[in-house]
């Protein structure tokens, strides 16, 4: 069965005080409503409609990024859910699949839930997601009788006996889009707030005798954010659980609540993280590799028996092969660091390769950027970089070559070769003492003339 | 109606197993006293009268350095509150306001709710500030008939009727100055521990036909402070109720939990925290811009969409415009940083301006002091300071100017000039390998002879 | 008494997910079989037998460096914990005292306990440590009458009455070594799992007419671990605990739960630790010293009055005097800093000492190393090293001496002297302007060769 996805995105989030459209707040360094499209992405969906309201242009640019097959609708009035998810009627034109209909605010859906909805879409007309609440309070109730889910009946109107039902509405429905939209365009906006709730296409369905069920999720998977302090809740949850599978996986952390990482964190079995870690997007370790104290890694490859930090930053590019170190107040970017190379302290590589065995001295910068363009530095397999040395881009240090301390190294440098670019060293006896007294004696004269 | 502060810190905190004050213990990177000092201020009051005991002059600094205007008095021994207070009588002398009476050691006390006290006097000769204890516990009651408060009761003095009472005494009074110091002249010290207590004048009050009321706060706001780990507690409940509040209006925090502010940081809406981000005293962050992890933030300003570190250290006098850069490893103090200027790697930045859209090199340096005194550094907009450079102040580097990679700056540079300090590179064919070979043979001889 | 220790550290600790031996896996940055046997140490033991099983020569490693005296014994198959201890049999041949059974995975375990069951020792032939469980579950369950401890009862062999005891078994036991071996002759593996279990010495001693008591712990001594989820959990117990001490010794911990202690770490009253704090193994701070947020400290002594931080590491064999004070960006490893010195900014100070109020210059750099050998760097009282001074060591710079920013010291500098090894500034005009245009012109001229 063909599969088309509607993510409702258009939502205001008035509580989340921010001119940042809600659906673009990030969980795990990832906007929420990449968790729903990725969540979906595993229905391996034909079509995927995205209805956006407020902020639709940065909208747009996240959802293209994560997938250039997706339409943005556009929601101008908010009018209610069913409203919203009409506003996809057009782009589904001739469509014959099935739809689901999710939310770009509750990134914690599971894919495996999806599956089960689609699946049960096999027996019944209508599927709608529900959960068994702790505490329902003003959730939405299924109403179910022996023919399945009869209807969807909002906390307000609900009896005492409807109240008391704990199987609440998720918001998330299956259909066949023919029938979704049929539907849809019966639903009425006579109620209290005058919007046209999607939860009414239940009713509306089996009044025609179309067979309706639930399918049922943890609760937690229905998890909506509509307030930073959410926010910072939901990012909470997701690295309390990331972090457990981890340490079930063999990972040792050994402060767990310390480390930060981003939904997409690959890190093999035996490798060490120490306190105050954070992980940006795009970052896989390697077994066996050790991530020290302090560290900050994005978009990197750290292998096997490497060694990170403390103080390391890798940044998007950094890659570091088998038994590689990294020390303190170190930035990596957009580099190759081959097998146990070492850049130990206080030193910027980027846009280069460093060789296999190569040591690269405390203070050592590429100067990559010449103030328009960037450009790269190789340097050699055991080539020795000496402290301090300014390596200017584009330029080559060859395997086993040598640079002096404290030169700026503008043209390439031969294999075994050792370049030089240093100034004889002068002492000039009893000059200190000279300069201290003069100062001093200045700084007195000041503090005399402005007493 | 004028109104005088007296505020008691003398006492010796015995369980913080510390040299300094108990009251100089800070939260929120603030002293416990300037809380209740700033707590009492929003009373606008004409006199603030500190008591002092042990550190009185560590005590008197930190008074007088937030209100020059403050007089510190010294209890010379430790005999009760009432005596404590007493102190205060001969400052006070001639002073026909009213007298509130707070505690160094409880910072969470609220204005509003001194206000309300304050408010109640216009109608009581005496007012006490109560609370609904959770756990009374030891705390001393408050018994209340038709008249309102009739006195206090010590526990241990207390009968068990008394003892069920749950309305607790936090110590706080106001009460007319001439009447305060009359009360206080009747306090005996009749009692197991030999002191003159203040609780006692709500009955010697209400014998000389006097009328006394409570007002109540919440009993969080009477938290005292007597060991490390309550000061440490007491940190956390000011940094929990500081981060929601920040949630609140519209700043996301990615983990809270994780960043530290001060008793005045300020953050606009939209800014984005990252996780490890410690905020000393006196920093203002506009709304849009972000900090990123493992951020140090102290006395500085950041404008509309900068962005800061990750590992960037921000000391007293920085000033970022907006759009600027700062990146890691990176130090900047006393410095004005223009619209769009970056400090991205490995750099120092202190006393000096640094103009909109320059970019400042990795490594870079402004030498600001020569052992003796501080000088400043000028960097003109749109100049491009090739990485290590050392600018050594005072020195101006003009508009639109450059400096050669690894150059040492101490003349000015005018606009559009490019200044080099710089030796050709010599490159000398297979020296590398001819000096680790020599170094590996010296290594060899030296550990042969030393086994 | 003599006492030998038996410590089992065979088990596979499968639920690790790990290549390491579980007993290795570090609690408070020491592996847990050290924690085992530094509480045994207490007992002032003449034998000490490791029983090591899988992964047995990184156990001897790590064993013999704690106590060079110990002695491993290997348990090639795992058949039981009787079975285990029995392989000390031949290590002890001839010992004729006490020998106390304990576990290397149960690192929570206080000396004070195993003193308490060696001192029961002197009226019962067995001794066996029990605690009462707030959840007993599965463990072996004491069945204790009037003559003491009867036996130990598994709880899957255990009747309902013998489940209902809430007083379990830690495994724990005391006994004179010829006795133990003589029961563990006895003991069988006709059970379900088919092992030999320790805990069946209790009945077979009390059928020969030996006496046994209990002796009692706090639960929590008995904490196992065995996946990285309980080791995580340990190092939080262990944490949480350490932090406690230092708050009750009078040292001031901003955010206690930021900051990680090693097992052996020492810190003075008064001083103060801000937020974000990680400490590694052989750590000393006296009183009044202040560590800030951010810092990274292993194997250094910090002393009175000194400041360190924020963002400063100390690594192994770095010393510093009172008052000195390390910034932030810096790493000092191998160093003496003495009285008062400063080393504020971007410094790497390694295998060095710098001698009392010496001024060490933003991105000094002490280049230690060679390409293959190590050498020391001394700085003397009150030298002046300029900005990015290379000390190419072995170098002396002589008391009072000073050097130029910039410049690479490769030879000795005498007292009071300036070195210097620059190169004359030369401006030239107009040429940045130039520079950019080109470059700008060049960038136009690719970009337009791309598209």
């Amino acid at each position: 069965m063909s599969i088309a996805l509607i993510i409702l995105a258009a939502g205001k989030g008035t509580r989340m005080e921010s001119d940042l459209p809600k659906v673009l707040h990030p969980i795990a360094q990832v906007p929420m409503l990449l968790h729903a499209m990725r969540a979906g992405a595993s229905l391996d969906p034909d079509r995927v409609v995205i209805v956006a309201g407020l902020g639709a242009e940065a909208v747009t640019k996240v959802v293209l990024e994560e997938n250039d097959d997706a339409q943005i609708v556009i929601q101008e009035e908010q009018l209610g859910t069913a409203h919203a998810v009409d506003q996809a009627r057009n782009a589904l034109e001739g469509f014959s699949g099935d739809v689901v209909v999710l939310y770009g605010d509750t990134p914690f859906l599971q894919s495996e839930t999806l599956e089960r909805m689609v699946a049960a879409r096999a027996s019944h007309d209508l599927v709608v997601l529900g959960f068994e609440a702790c505490d329902p309070g003003r959730y939405g109730r299924l109403v179910v009788n022996q023919d399945g889910l009869s209807r969807i009946v909002e906390f307000k109107d609900a009896t005492e006996a409807e109240r008391a039902i704990t199987l609440c509405n998720s918001g998330l429905v299956a259909c066949a889009a023919s029938t979704l939209f049929e539907l849809i365009s019966d639903v009425r906006d006579d109620n209290a707030a005058g919007e046209y709730y999607l939860t009414d296409i239940v009713a509306l369905a089996r009044t025609r005798g179309l067979s309706a069920t639930v399918v049922t999720c943890d609760e937690r998977e229905t998890m909506g954010v509509n307030s930073r302090a959410e926010l910072a809740e939901a990012d909470a949850v997701f690295q309390q659980r990331a972090r457990a599978d981890l340490l079930e996986s063999g990972v040792t952390l050994m402060a767990p609540e310390t480390v930060f990482l981003a939904q997409d964190t690959v890190i093999g079995r035996d490798a060490v993280i120490e306190p105050n870690v954070v992980f940006g997007p795009e970052v896989t370790v390697e077994s066996g590799a050790t991530i020290r104290a302090f560290s900050h890694l994005e978009g990197c490859h750290v292998s096997r028996g490497a060694v990170v930090g403390p103080y390391a930053r890798l940044r998007p590019g950094a890659e570091l092969a088998e038994g590689a170190r990294i020390g303190n107040f170190v930035e990596i970017k957009n580099a190759q660091i081959d097998e146990g190379a070492k850049v130990n302290h206080l030193s910027y590589i980027g846009d280069a390769t460093v060789g296999a065995g190569a040591n690269i001295g405390a203070g050592t910068i590429t100067c990559n950027y010449d103030g328009v363009m960037k450009h790269r530095s190789k340097i050699g397999a055991g080539a020795f970089i000496g402290s301090n040395t300014m390596l200017v881009a584009p330029v080559t240090v060859g395997d086993h070559a040598m640079t002096a301390t404290g030169s700026v190294i503008t043209r390439d440098v031969e294999p075994e070769a050792l370049a030089m670019a240093r100034v004889k060293q002068e002492n000039k006896p009893g000059r200190a003492r000279k300069l201290f007294d003069m100062l001093r004696a200045k700084k007195a004269r000041l503090n005399k003339e402005r007493s």
